[in-house]
């Protein structure tokens, strides 16, 4: 895609040291690269396929919500503990550099019956693993994962058994 | 605005005793409802005047860039301590519950000369004053805020020297 890969920085040893840190926030400051971004995840098939969208906190929620204003689904929240108010489901994740968790709220999630999870980036997959267990937990259907980079070396689609939609690799 | 106002629940002492919690979540669970308000915001004259709109971590991000991409307008984040890459300038700010702090990236602030600020809830405006110090101090200006919900009582409008522009108060 034209000028994604110019709007995307790379910053060494961010968040810590090793990490060579994609950001992604070029391509917001760029309304007409950002539009053709967001018509493109929009129209994809697993976007299409999904009854509903659920974004990861927090540079998830910025496409995730273009996603669904754009393609007209709903959208729910992945979010760090202590963030969401009301019943939650919590699982436990090991990402790059750390160990966290994610909650969803269970009221929302118990409204649609498929999803798309979507996120800026894919690195080893362990946030994007963590909410397609939660999903499929619930007893919900996980249509596929839409994210704006994928970073090929650390394989993350792997772990997988659903379609990834990556719209730029390095 | 039709059905908005049923779309918010409160939870009473979250996240901690005393407070009594607006979420906002449920409006982008009805892509009708979630579209009706991105329109009203993104044509407002606060969002049509600012050069650039200024997002605030993390639900401010899901209603910043459905308006970016509406509006057409570019869009940067303010992030708490440690989230974001490169050179930052930083603020600290007192909120209902706590003292934290929030940064923007410099370079991307230097690139646009006014912003509208835009945010899911004011409180009694201390994270959205911490955010336009941050933008005034670098030289720009602020033409106001668009936030979902005001929570009247508190009047955080009393902080600012700028239009505050809401869809729905409590």
């Amino acid at each position: 895609m034209k000028n994604l890969e110019s709007l995307i920085k790379t910053y060494n040893d961010f968040p810590q040291k090793g990490i060579a840190f994609k950001d992604v926030l070029g391509i917001i400051q760029d309304p007409e690269v950002f539009r053709e971004l967001i018509l493109k995840m929009s129209s994809n098939k697993v976007i299409k396929d999904a009854e509903a969208i659920i974004s990861i906190e927090a540079r998830g929620f910025i496409f995730g919500s273009a996603i669904s204003l754009q393609a007209s689904k709903p959208m729910l929240v992945a979010r760090k503990p202590g963030k969401l108010p009301g019943e939650i489901i919590k699982e436990n994740y090991y990402l790059e550099y750390g160990k966290s968790s994610l909650s969803i709220q269970k009221e929302s999630l118990e409204k649609f019956n498929s999803y798309a999870i979507v996120d800026d980036l894919l690195a080893t997959g362990g946030t994007i693993n963590c909410v397609a267990n939660l999903i499929k937990k619930s007893g919900k259907d996980v249509i596929g994962l839409v994210t704006v980079v994928e970073l090929l070396k650390l394989n993350g689609r792997s772990k997988f058994n659903f379609p990834v939609e990556s719209f730029i690799t390095f």
